[in-house]
């Protein structure tokens, strides 16, 4: 059974709601980063970048195999299920850009919009700085309005079936209103969000150690790393 | 032949190196970001996040094939050219987990200290914000100190065979002046950029159209382009 290392944020919901949708069995290994959990050394074996998720297979091809960065962790899923990768060459390479635009895009950029307009002001001592407030504002809002127009062409984002850059896109997307932005203007997006947040599998991921995340809203070491980047 | 939509920067090194590496045949397209061609419709339609590099293939899968964000160009090549990507499957994970670490941390995180550091202090008004400055400064010397732990393991990035991993690390790594960075307790990660240097391929591919990077050094629209993220 897969371990999957996890707390519940955005980066940690892709990877629960993506074994939820694949099917796969795994037992969660809560990694406490208001305790500093990610920094102990058996979990840095295990990602070497102090981050989670990570998960850690006992069947992995030639024997038990540890996989970090959850982009990696959704590539790795998906061949071994053999799901959400699309059917042909050419979807597995929409697969990949819209995976990447993810990656090195959306996640990156609503984090720092996060640090700044959510985390960085209520700092002891504050730290409310107008002029990056509103660099990721408008950054996160020119990638929604890319995605949105991606969506007005076909179901999901990367054509007319579900797949592994659904579950990176939709954690991030879904939270959109702590990011400062609105959905008014981007009707294909907005379908798209209400079409994953009914799927049973997706809501099963995202409520995976849900309880915990309490915690974050008043725990600022939490947050210090949650919004790290 | 590929038709390689390129500026001379970071992203755009990581694809005329790893093609060089290939051997595979290209004809390159500049998109100057600094006259906005990145916006113009035609490159939308193979870009649709107005962004370079973006590669077109005309012998694609079933037919011509447009690659948008530099991690899934650098995939697309190594399965077409059966090369970069290791031997076994495990290999095949050291490398994705070290290209998305790449596009996920490094390469956003070294954007935002070349924005906050070099360019958003020379702006008119200009924006000098230490808090910014003093936060991309040392997360990108947290990334450089992982980098420098696993480069102590082996030789390149994901083990002791060269891949798209390090095609897409060095271009970053190899400004870590711009980002105010030390090498001097870096020893594994010094080797490594010298090691990759010193390669015929990477030298020619970072050689492509070095003439115009004049321009960005002086031309403010094309900054503000190019750190954008």
């Amino acid at each position: 059974m897969i371990d999957l290392y996890y707390w519940p944020t955005p980066n940690g919901w892709k990877i629960s709601i993506a074994l939820e949708e694949m099917g796969l069995p795994y037992r969660v290994k809560l990694v406490n980063i208001g305790a500093g959990e990610q920094f102990a050394p058996d979990f840095l074996a295990i990602s070497p970048n102090n981050r989670m998720p990570a998960i850690v297979d006992p069947e992995g091809p030639e024997g038990p195999v540890s996989v970090f960065e959850s982009g990696a962790i959704l590539q790795y899923l998906a061949r071994k299920s053999g799901q959400f990768y699309g059917q042909t060459p050419r979807d597995q390479i929409a697969v990949e850009q819209w995976l990447m635009w993810q990656m090195g895009g959306l996640g990156p950029m609503a984090g720092q919009a996060h640090h700044f307009l959510r985390y960085a002001p209520a700092m002891e001592p504050p730290h409310d700085l107008p002029y990056a407030k509103d660099r990721y504002r408008a950054e996160v809002a020119r990638l929604y309005g890319v995605l949105d127009r991606q969506l007005a062409k076909a179901a999901f984002v990367a054509g007319d079936f579900l797949s592994i850059a659904d579950f990176a896109i939709w954690p991030w997307a879904s939270r959109w209103e702590g990011q400062d932005q609105t959905l008014e203007d981007k009707p294909h997006m907005a379908r798209w969000l209400d079409l994953m947040a009914a799927r049973p599998a997706v809501q099963r991921g995202r409520a995976v150690a849900e309880d915990k995340r309490g915690d974050l809203t008043t725990d600022k070491a939490a947050q210090a790393v949650l919004f790290k980047r």
